[in-house]
């Protein structure tokens, strides 16, 4: 039986409270240049009581190594385990997603680009030129309008910034297995859609029959005449976090990408501000209802992309500043954390463990006494998968039965 | 998807270097008798500078509580599962390995003994009275002489000391489902060649025609007059390194055993001599041409082996001593480590975790300044399989692609 389906025969109804906060990125590195990683530089007072009167651990996101993008990072964190190939969640779909789209798992999906090309059809300019996005919003406007429907397939343009889109087709039998049509390169003509296995080959050409429209729609753009698409996927059939747990599940984040990835996993998604307070404001009214909230707080990733360690820092006070307003919620297990590292020296995600820290009336109360890399080395939790959260969240929540007599 | 394939997927090619040195067997015990380890006791000051300036962590070979042989013991450093029954290598291949032999996957290999039966066929002495290896050596050569061909079957013995050899048989479809003919007991007859599945039956009665062909041979010798053969195996045909990783593999070993490994994992492999400096100059005029670089040291484990513990800490000073010449190459990642403890008190191979100790770039500076069991403990690299490094080492040197968007 594998963990997640254990987990799930021993899932109990309760009537506690579980809070998931999702500091994203939170993870950082000591190096000799930055002695100090934004959590031991950060004054944040009410997390270190936290970590005084509840415990530490580490989180591996994937494997050790192993870098997750936001998708596989959140699955983790939400009980799946992000290895196995039946919850990839492809680039299209995460695209679609972060524009706030709502679809199902037969639709399929790819991100798509503008693209110039001249009158030989080969490829001046990847990004035609960068357009404004209002124009963008006007051409895919204009395109869903005059094409709507290509051999029984409802064609969708959804306008994401500049020159980029987000491709949706809806039709019988559509297949991902479908290589890029981007040739990463100027100087030749877009690909044709090529199916990756045999049983794509049907999908492949119905897709090129829509690509044709596209373009003969958009033949006499001076810039934006060819499309280019990448990353065709569809939303993985993912087994449903109530049904797998007897959870109530709401997903509380400013950004529709991670709103995106937990309603894939059947949370119930409120659109919020981006400050703790505010998530915390959206949280209330639904408080009663709820088993499980999942709280996603996008600043100290950002940060560590923008190699900012004193913005980095800054998010973290903020969230500190506003952690009272969250536990007068009163939540029986709250656990912080971040979906992966994104350490301000490395600019990027990485694979570092990332702190976890534990608070409920069953954690084991460790000698940690501040929340950062060092000290959840030694806490109580230890290191774990991050898809191995869920069922310590669940048993500190008593809603987890004994496993056996 | 299985580790070894999420990481293959990821793997880049870079120009970074990562250097691997094995220091066979060199964690140890603390017990009452003997309350310092090796490490412990040891003075080397530029391995706790790397200690300083890195990260400590342990690796756990195969399973808690497992101890393994070399062949797995190194396996597992290389990346492979070494549980996983596809990557098991047999006594009788790392016997021929140990002997330096070169060979594929295609030929049987065994373990042999030369013995001594009476008049009557029972065996009277397994070991021959131990002749001298330069007898071995004139019998074996006759021997190859002799026979060179039993049915289709290519028959080579390879001398090793006093009454051992190995047995390659070269032919088609030869299986390594055979039980041993060694009856561990005098006063019997060797056993007849028995296959252990029915597919197997007809390579059972090849070799046994093999045996009969040897024991006509040498029936007039005084001592050497029968031949008994255990383990036997084929090499496992490993995905290769460069394959997986797209790596440019280098072995540098002063014994054969440990190039053998490498080399079935698709290693360049490099004859040097046995201390640090000796490794290193080997090292030198391939550097450019390698992306990694495996570098074994074999006396902290013959030390260990013989319960001399003074005789394991010069091992480990002369490896600090010698330690500015393999940083003069400036690896990108480098990682001090064993395939397996040897402990001084157990005089045997153990399955106590074994210290890590990772330099690099990315690698979080923790608060160990010295490479110990004792720090190892609360190094911020934790506790890994010792198959998870190569995904660490591939992730520290900037080898590995993001997983999913």
């Amino acid at each position: 039986m594998n963990p997640m389906e254990l987990l799930s025969r021993l899932a109990r109804e309760e009537t506690t409270k579980i809070v998931l906060l999702v500091l994203d990125g939170v993870g950082d590195l000591r190096t000799a240049e930055q002695p100090r990683t934004a959590l031991e530089a950060a004054t944040t007072p009410h997390l270190d009581a936290l970590a005084h009167d509840g415990a530490l651990g580490r989180l591996v996101p994937v494997l050790p190594g192993v870098t997750p993008g936001s998708g596989p990072g959140h699955l983790g964190l939400f009980g799946y385990d992000p290895a196995e190939p039946r919850f990839d969640i492809g680039r299209g779909v995460l695209e679609a997603l972060g524009l706030g789209l709502e679809f199902g798992p037969e639709v399929l999906t790819a991100r798509g680009n503008f693209a110039t090309a001249d009158a030989d059809g080969l490829l001046t300019d990847r990004r035609a030129g960068r357009p404004p996005t209002a124009d963008t919003r006007q051409l895919t406007a204009r395109l869903n309008e005059a094409i709507g429907d290509v051999d029984g397939v409802a064609v969708e343009l959804a306008p994401g910034e500049s020159h980029r889109f987000v491709l949706l087709l809806r039709g019988d039998d559509l297949r991902a297995e479908l290589a890029d049509t981007d040739p990463q390169a100027t100087g030749e003509p877009p690909l044709t859609v090529a199916a990756q296995v045999p049983e794509a080959a049907a999908t492949a050409e119905r897709v090129a029959a829509v690509v044709e429209r596209i373009h003969r729609q958009i033949a006499d753009e001076p810039r934006c005449n060819r499309v280019l698409l990448r990353g065709f996927s569809k939303l993985p059939d993912l087994p449903q976090l109530g049904d797998l747990y007897r959870l109530r599940c709401g997903a509380f984040a400013g950004y529709p990408l991670y709103r995106g990835v937990a309603s894939a996993c059947g949370m119930q998604v409120f659109e919020c501000g981006k400050q703790l307070d505010e998530v915390v404001a959206a949280v209330r009214p639904h408080w009663s209802d709820l088993d499980y909230c999942f709280l996603h707080i996008k600043q100290t990733d950002a940060a560590g992309e923008d190699g900012d360690l004193d913005a980095k820092v800054a998010a973290l006070e903020a969230v500190d500043h506003h952690l009272p307003a969250l536990l007068d919620l009163r939540p029986d297990v709250l656990a912080v954390t971040g979906d992966h590292s994104t350490p301000v020296p490395m600019r990027a995600h990485s694979w570092h463990p990332i702190p976890l820290l534990l608070h409920g009336r069953s954690v084991f109360v460790d000698d940690t006494d501040a929340w950062d890399e060092r000290q959840a080395v030694r806490g109580h939790l230890g290191d774990l998968r991050s898809s191995e959260l869920m069922g310590m969240l669940l048993a500190h929540a008593g809603r987890l039965a004994k496993y056996g007599a």
